[in-house]
């Protein structure tokens, strides 16, 4: 079984047709599941649906104690891009030491046709499952230590932290 | 550096207008990493874009033989779902002691807007990152030991050996 | 108020995940319309799923009569593009002299990335506003008179009889 | 032959992945047509790509007079939804006699999955070989005169004017 925890960001961005604007209005990662045929187990918890520049430390304190108190030991959060990185080493720094935490988000929200929703979804459920305890994000097709990460804003993408 | 191998499947049909037909023309799996935003350095090989179906011994023999030759150590393949399974086990009994091969396909083809073809690339890409040698399947969200998956084909759904 | 009647064809196929066929389940239509964001009245009713290779005279005598049955004087209509001028033709053998039929279909079935659904349903929506009675076909782009078209099976576009 | 003018507006909005905006890059009526499978000769004149908010009155006198210059008596505008209307009035105002010319736009992007975009362009391209000359506006499925036409904002669709 996997707790999936949803904190908004790109991925979950929808169009509003009456003012031309992305907004959220709720999520699509049970869409997505469906779409992904996902047979593993799996239960969503909306804690907010936030572009992550907004989020504040009482934010990520909330995201940080809903991992603590979890049942499953396997935790998907989906974030947005811009502080995955923060929230990450926020939640480690509380993390009991049986848990695994990986975080994923979109540069395309899932709604577009050249979205990377699935796939990071896809790298995130599998790595949940395979990895030993500890704080992870996968974005890019990669696997990185919370540590050991950036978002490199230049250029869209995550990079290992030089 | 991953590998990836191209063996066709349903990941791979493309629609015909002229007749209507499912068919193979060229692999979509650049188009795939492209849309994933995927950085990971990887290195594309197109063995054959066949039915797995209407896979042969030697086209097994083959696919089996790609993986010892390859320099990565980390090689995904593309399969049909059908015998994804069987190529699976006769890569095992070949397999070099410090090779993770990871084997994905899709129950509806990328072409298509439902397509699970992008969340299964995703589990394969992070899974051989991280899975000790070995010869594994993900399908379904799930993350299989070649030894321990079976397709179900009345539900379609890839589901542990019994 | 438009009557649609949907009789199949390549624009209503869908993907069957269990056999990798493409196969008739339910019209997609209504899909089609509500994504169109269109506001005309509209009244479907779904005759058969078939593939017009598969269409029988009978069909084509239950098509006909539908359309004189219908008390809309504007008929779009939904058919398989092998056999739809055979069919816009026997329509017009029998049609009341106040009434508007335009038919229409797909290249490419509304379930793909790429399909020409869409459009085609546009071309065919406006252009039964605004055509005196007669029967006619929408296909890229143009508007034939049923008397004038012909579908190129070699190139799979409909052209002018010559 | 038909020509179409490209002014921008919601249809041609795109994605930026680096700041999360929906900005004007470049035009895709040319992609829209390929997957239209269109064969209608057209000529395609990119104007200008800009929100119809921020249309002043020269962009306006810069479409009628683009109306006027074409050689083509069918004209195709791509536009926002906002000033749709006007641009309407403003290009009805100045127009040689024998042309007809057909606006559309989308009230959501032709980059994500469920927009409108497609079938609109139908519309236009099938109502501007019908229609006798003047100008007209195809949304929602609708052919309206450009006199007899008003957005409702509150809605988000184009509606009669009372």
């Amino acid at each position: 079984m996997i707790k999936i925890l949803v904190t908004g960001g790109t991925i979950d961005k929808q169009y509003n047709p009456l003012n031309g604007e992305l907004i959220f209005s709720k999520t699509s990662v049970e869409e997505m599941l469906a779409q992904s045929r996902n047979t593993v187990e799996t239960e969503l918890e909306v804690l907010m649906l936030k572009d992550s520049l907004e989020m504040q430390d009482q934010d990520r304190e909330m995201l940080s104690m809903a991992c603590n108190k979890s049942q499953e030991t396997k935790i998907v959060i989906t974030h947005g891009t811009d502080t995955m990185v923060e929230s990450a080493q926020e939640i480690a720094a509380h993390l009991a030491t049986d848990k695994t935490v990986v975080l994923l988000g979109a540069m395309v929200p899932y709604q577009f046709k050249q979205s990377d929703a699935l796939f990071n979804l896809g790298c995130a459920i599998s790595a949940v499952q395979i990895l030993k305890p500890g704080v992870y994000v996968t974005m890019n097709g990669q696997v990185f230590d919370h540590k050991e990460v950036v978002k490199n804003r230049a250029i869209g993408e995550f990079v290992a932290r030089t």
